[in-house]
């Protein structure tokens, strides 16, 4: 009577989330958009109330030999409040549920809820509620972020047109390759207690590994400049795998450029230190929670003077069809690897 | 310069809220009431979005040996629709967050999701959202809840007055001796696998453990009654600790009475079997999910005609006071020993 079983890592996350997506059925009028985008949305008379919800576990996504609790507060928020801002939302409330093992004190409690509270007050956003429990191992923590945005505002994955210019912000990579340096350092100093860690000139790689800053300031500037993206995502599995998704909820292609890409200096660096090249990190490194977005090409002229925005290509109507052209005309399909907890580390 | 470290235990769960309520600020006018209740509460216009969260870690708060997974999705929402109901608020979305180690298959996931689809359909809630990650150990769920009410119907844990009815539903101490009793049934198989478990004539209190359900009936009837309680909190850490929430939020005391506490008649049997009074269960065993809320005295014979309902004393003026008073006249303080992650099991 044993049946076989199917191992996770078969399906994947992505693969995890469409079979649970694929048996939920939405019942209240107020449920505007479930599963499947950055945040839920709900109904609130004529606003929009956004929900998103992200848990950090102790030995997947972080680890504490390099991770100081202050910094795991604050990135533990800003990962949510990003995908609010992938919204076109702005963040209002967040709730925090923390499992703690007994090799936590009261004080490293502190230390994380500064963390939190640092995040809070730079992104002008309330904790209102939570949950506190023990676990049998290790440190987990759940946020859930609440935003608002007017009904005519919000940005979904599934808006992009074709000839629409495709644009990021910042830069990519930069924060998978801190956490390979990381990763390097801490295996050095196992091996010998006495070596100081070699971070000097990759302190902005460490940076964006450490205390990710989502990007409130685009979603502001979007609006000074009224510019309403026709879709939005934040970065947070890899530039391949996001620009993925809003082509395939827009049932489109995309065309990017290599030389359009950004990348840090000190990604172009390590990358060679690595032995890698750098536009990897960028297609599929995860955590950098910058946003991806499309819009119109009448916007062209206002996107082009946004700072900190790249035009990286535009999305196509060929469907299914992802492209990357290189300088030297060569085309390649970009394929998602993205990071996924199921089958790496 | 090492600090001494406080461990965890020495202010348990409530003091870890109280030190991190402390230290929190609220910014946003939409937020109407931050950490203190059973949900947070935000403004949406005329009506009121509640908002509350739970974790659920496999080891502290369930044991797989005897909770079917099905059970524990079902249950996981279950336990936080409760907190809904307790602000009088009927739920309408939740988000799943769910951390799974290797041992847990896409069968295992299916199963948790039709426990939490089940539970979904029969309180007409719509699952928007969530995460799915990798655990290095067991399982993690971490649901949040969100329900509306409308601005003058909802209830607080700080509005008792002197007089009021004291009431609670359902019967109390159940679920508690439940789990006592998967438990003593699981060492005797551990010790001899071939003894069948001894849960005959217990069904009742097994149920209470595994598919606890929460009280969409109770706020269904007090709305068609007229009722508005003047304070409402879940039972899920017993009803000593419960009311003197109820009473600390409300700057009053109490007094209830020993013979109105409702106890089942399995749950009286049990406790003879583990020689301890059912009142103690009753009072500080957790995990019941029944509703406490107090009334004004006008509506007695209202709430006396309500099936479900026990009124079981009244709220007084001496603040601080909290009071059993048994059958013989003698007159015992209530104390929260309130079940707690961080000390028992």
């Amino acid at each position: 009577m044993e049946h076989k079983l199917t191992d996770i890592k078969e399906i994947g996350e992505f693969g995890l989330i469409k079979r649970i997506a694929a048996s939920t059925k939405l019942r209240n009028i107020e449920t505007i958009k479930g599963i499947g985008d950055d945040a839920a949305v709900i109904q609130c008379n004529g606003d929009r109330i956004v929900i998103t919800t992200d848990m950090l576990i102790e030995g997947v996504h972080f680890d504490l030999t390099y991770m100081p609790l202050i910094h795991l507060g604050y990135k533990a928020v800003a990962v949510n409040l990003s995908d609010i801002f992938a919204m076109n939302a702005i963040p209002k409330q967040i709730t925090v549920s923390i499992g703690l093992s007994s090799k936590f004190s009261v004080e490293h409690v502190d230390e994380i809820y500064k963390g939190i509270s640092k995040a809070c007050e730079l992104y002008q956003v309330d904790l209102v509620g939570g949950d506190t429990v023990a676990s049998p191992n290790g440190l987990v923590i759940s946020i859930t972020a609440i935003g608002t945005v007017s009904d005519d505002q919000i940005t979904y994955r599934n808006g992009a047109k074709a000839n629409d210019l495709i644009c990021v912000t910042g830069d990519l990579g930069a924060a998978y390759l801190g956490l390979k340096l990381l990763a390097r350092e801490k295996e050095v100093f196992e091996i010998n207690p006495n070596e100081q860690p070699q971070l000097i000139g990759y302190e902005y790689l460490i940076e964006r590994q450490l205390k990710p800053e989502p990007r409130q300031d685009i979603v502001v500037k979007l609006k000074e400049l009224d510019i309403l993206p026709t879709s939005m995502i934040d970065v947070s599995d890899g530039l391949s795998s996001e620009l993925m998704h809003i082509c395939q909820s827009s049932a489109k292609g995309c065309r990017i450029y290599d030389d359009k890409i950004p990348i840090h200096p000190q990604s172009v660096a390590l990358s060679d230190e690595f032995m890698i090249e750098p536009i990897i990190p960028a297609l599929n490194g995860g955590e950098d929670y910058e946003l991806l977005f499309t819009v119109d090409q009448k916007h062209f002229e206002k996107v082009k003077s946004m700072e900190n925005v790249s035009i990286i290509g535009h999305i196509t109507n060929v469907e299914g069809q992802y492209e990357i052209v290189f300088q030297d005309g060569t085309v390649l399909p970009l394929s998602a690897q993205g990071w996924n907890a199921f089958t790496e580390e």
